[in-house]
């Protein structure tokens, strides 16, 4: 299909960029602009934020602390605080490269590796880009790699970008 | 280095397509040419073909067999033969894409997965464009995939693109 679009003078293309805190995922994100928006199509870029999921609390409360009301509303209005960041840092990259291109906002919750593969095959992206770490030395020690993962089980194109400064 | 290039007028892009007999590889390097190839930049594809190491003579010389001459000859030669039919296919697709691009080729030799990560590095490439099997079913499953091992170890931002009949 991909292959009999590529004669079509203005193919719609749809990019997914998974965003998180790190400095890494931003890059990917300006290598995205830098190198695969076209003015030859047009694009939607597609910002995909994975939260942990909920039942990080209920852990925490079978290890004996006990999380009131208010800590839980606090935990949860720092989440979506951090999500706000992120997204907001990510729309301020887009802003500086080419006006050509239609900006969502995807927030997902859970684990991140089927959280990016479910949605990225679920709105048929055609591409997939993402840094390579992410989620910190441990959780990936333990999960193994998200990128990993991802560009093994997603259907479309995966791009994995590293940070060049930590290379 | 590559945020700042980013605001240059006509940077210089080398890109690496690792090519092999499969379908893949020419659909990865379809891709690659409809995708990452822009009008903003002067670019050179680098179509990367990786040869087994000779020592599969040699091993196959322990278990019995002896090879005359005249056999590893005709051998080499059709190996020859295999690097200009996959090189001649590849160039024949990038013919009929945009003119924009110089087109190299590099003839590798040995295990691909440390092949293709040394070359991407020396020659300082850009991106590296490639399908994500290759190799075969039992190699992949003894060595790893030559995708994986690569999207880790090379400096560049690594693009694995899947067949989407074999999906």
């Amino acid at each position: 299909m991909a292959m009999e679009a590529v004669n079509l003078k203005k193919k719609q293309c749809k990019i997914v960029v998974a965003v998180d805190e790190s400095a890494e995922s931003m890059y990917a994100l300006s290598w995205c602009l830098s190198n695969l928006i076209s003015q030859a199509t047009i694009n939607t870029l597609v910002l995909l934020y994975v939260k942990p999921p909920p039942p990080v609390y209920s852990s925490l409360d079978v290890a004996g602390y006990i999380f009131s009301g208010d800590m839980i509303r606090a935990l949860e209005a720092y989440g979506n605080d951090l999500v706000n960041s992120v997204m907001g840092r990510a729309e301020d990259i887009c802003g500086k490269f080419s006006s050509n291109i239609k900006v969502d906002r995807i927030v997902g919750s859970g684990d991140a590796r089927d959280v990016i593969c479910n949605i990225v095959d679920k709105i048929k992206a055609d591409t997939l880009v993402m840094g390579s770490h992410g989620y910190g030395f441990f959780k990936r020690a333990i999960l193994g790699s998200v990128s990993d993962h991802c560009a093994k089980h997603v259907k479309c194109p995966v791009v994995i970008v590293k940070h060049p400064e930590k290379i």
